[in-house]
């Protein structure tokens, strides 16, 4: 670990993480993906998500292998007095790039104030639910937040399967650390940062416009179903039965489609009879269901491999409509043999298959090796005996009580 | 300008951004929102996005202002030798947090080995739509990632209308200035950083589980309509026609939903008929037909008022749907009186209205006050004056050559 921490350009940090579920896993895995020793402590027996959804027929979790790689693991009874020491002396142990946890547990004996008065410069990353205080996941912040009431054609709310807000949240988070510690590294000072999954998704919300929209237009989004709002984009159905979605967001776009769709006579037809142009986005949305079905007869003649290759010769924006199980066997960007932030890794407890690394690559250093999730509490004597400097009877004695 | 970049935890950074559409331009929003001099630069009239929609009645867009926020604004004629040679000196511009570049345009003439010749240690942030230089844009990778194939209970693809993979990579590319700053700090050394929309998508996939369920699994998962995958989360209608989201992950949020909705009794019945306890996540999503159908009843027979009310007592993780006026007009966490995130903001050519910073708090510091986006070219005199010492002789020459 500390030979593939020194590879990363995070190499130095080291992020004390004690999280469950996607965005704070998400933001310390981000880290250690990018090379910091992320350290993520557990109760014995794992946390509250440690047998999530999905489960291999062994009953371990994909969800858990896929969202603590890369990072060392050590459980701790936490509902100890010593457990609770044990895990703020992690937080608080001295060195120039430690001294940082991120969190959306937060328990009252886990507090800044403190942590701080152990180390004047702890950075403390917390994410909570809603910022009132109020509890929230992804699923209901997403059903406050408008877009399940405008997805879909049918006139019901359709939930995201994606947490979006989980991943997006998880992202700032690491943003968060790399900010507080800049500033700790310029002034000597360190943070409670704190934010919510609330806010973030709410905040995105205000900077698409649909705030805007209610407020300064008085409108309410209606749902447009999988047309692209505002120029054009939409799902078109193949002569072999196979999607796409084809967009046109940009004047090249749009002439690139309709080149290679052969349809400039019929767009100057419909041009001409609707009076507008439709290298204007918002005339193309406006037109957009006339629009659509010249290109859904023009779809419809041709194999999913005809029009594919005339979108490519064209330089269309477009893409095919995938299953998962499409993604991972047809995709070459899910290639490991053409796409090196992927590896194959082998998953304790699971098996070997394709694991992604971090999407940042970084011109002056290697790639950080993609390496599997640890299997729970793997490192928890290791990281006591370097961090807290524990030897073997110390740890024999906190083994012996149940402690690790 | 300069005083509100005092006051953020990134004061002292000058990122220069060569953008458009969501991702980037959130990217250096994100580092402006937490004091960055941000300075984006467009062609005279406007870049692509300029005029995307939503557009207010008089033609300003709302999308544009909502992520530009907290910039500085210079236009430059790109198509001219001078002009890219400004563009090329506002990157390269000595200053310890200067000479940084984000960017998902990356013209030729902008070229990072070049950049590096004028200034070594530059930093350049690109994003593209795959990794492999097709052409890609959110919508188009998210029907390749597998979501729409998943989302909603009819047999049909459902496109997101959150630009989810834009948001997730705009964020990331914060993180990416980040730690690339912090490595130049340490180390001398700039860098070249890459990601692409593609990977951004595909990696969450392969970290959300996906990938695992397709290989380890040999799986695919289905569609599970707005039920939560794994555990219990479904939509139900109140008495009053409303609609909740209603979620129980952990057992606290189970044994909370059991009390609220008094089904104790009915639980326990199912549990018996089924032989299985339902304190288990996997026992609850596969029992969860059974388990709506008792909620939904009792959900029916009250109205929302009542539902919350039950729900808040025990607190339940549940919320509201709403579309996007509802989330403005009754959700106190879009309020500017009691949530400091928003503030009211005047938009130039817009007008009043709440507007988010960031969702990150810093305890040491004060939040960067929320600001409108800039007036297009607005800063262009300025930031050339002061990034590149150009007189008023100079920029009189180059606003009379119509090169800014």
């Amino acid at each position: 670990m500390a030979t593939q921490a020194a590879t990363g350009v995070l190499a130095g940090l080291r992020i004390i993480e004690l999280s469950a579920f996607v965005a704070v896993p998400l933001g310390g895995m981000t880290l250690a993906q990018l090379g910091a020793e992320v350290v993520r402590i557990d109760p014995p027996g794992g946390g509250l998500d440690y047998g999530r959804w999905p489960l291999t027929a062994e009953g371990a979790s994909l969800y858990w292998a896929g969202l603590n790689k890369g990072k060392r693991s050590v459980t701790v009874d936490m509902r100890t007095d010593r457990g609770r020491e044990i895990v703020r002396g992690l937080v608080t142990a001295s060195g120039d790039g430690a001294g940082i946890l991120v969190t959306n547990l937060s328990p009252r004996w886990l507090d800044y104030e403190q942590l701080r008065a152990e180390r004047p410069d702890v950075i403390m990353v917390v994410l909570r639910g809603s910022p009132d205080g109020s509890i929230a996941v992804d699923y209901t912040v997403n059903a406050a937040a408008g877009y399940p009431s405008v997805t879909g054609a049918a006139d019901d709310v359709v939930n995201h399967v994606l947490p979006a807000w989980d991943v997006v949240a998880g992202t700032l988070v690491a943003t968060a650390v790399l900010a507080a510690e800049r500033h700790r590294t310029r002034t000597g000072e360190g943070a409670l940062v704190e934010l919510s999954l609330a806010d973030v998704a709410f905040a995105t919300v205000g900077h698409l416009g649909h705030v805007g929209e209610v407020v300064v237009n008085d409108d309410d989004r209606p749902r447009y179903g999988n047309y692209l709002y505002g120029s054009f984009g939409k799902d078109f159905v193949t002569a072999d039965g196979h999607r796409v979605m084809v967009t046109a967001l940009t004047p090249r776009q749009w002439a690139a489609l309709v080149a290679a769709t052969d349809s400039a006579t019929a767009m100057a037809e419909l041009e001409d009879e609707l009076g507008v142009d439709l290298i204007d986005e918002g005339a193309r949305f406006a037109a957009r269901e006339r629009i659509a079905e010249i290109l859904a007869a023009w779809c419809a003649q041709r194999p999913l491999d005809a029009v594919g290759a005339a979108f490519d010769a064209h330089r269309v924006c477009w893409g095919p409509y995938r299953s998962f199980r499409g993604l991972v066997e047809e995709d070459p960007r899910v290639d490991p043999d053409r796409n090196p932030m992927w590896a194959l890794v082998e998953q304790p407890g699971i098996g070997t298959y394709p694991a992604p690394g971090s999407p940042l690559s970084f011109s002056s250093l290697p790639r950080v090796p993609v390496t599997a999730a640890p299997r729970l509490g793997a490192d928890t004597g290791d990281v006591l005996a370097e961090v807290l400097d524990l030897g073997e009877e110390d740890l024999a004695a906190l083994r012996g009580a149940g402690t690790i």
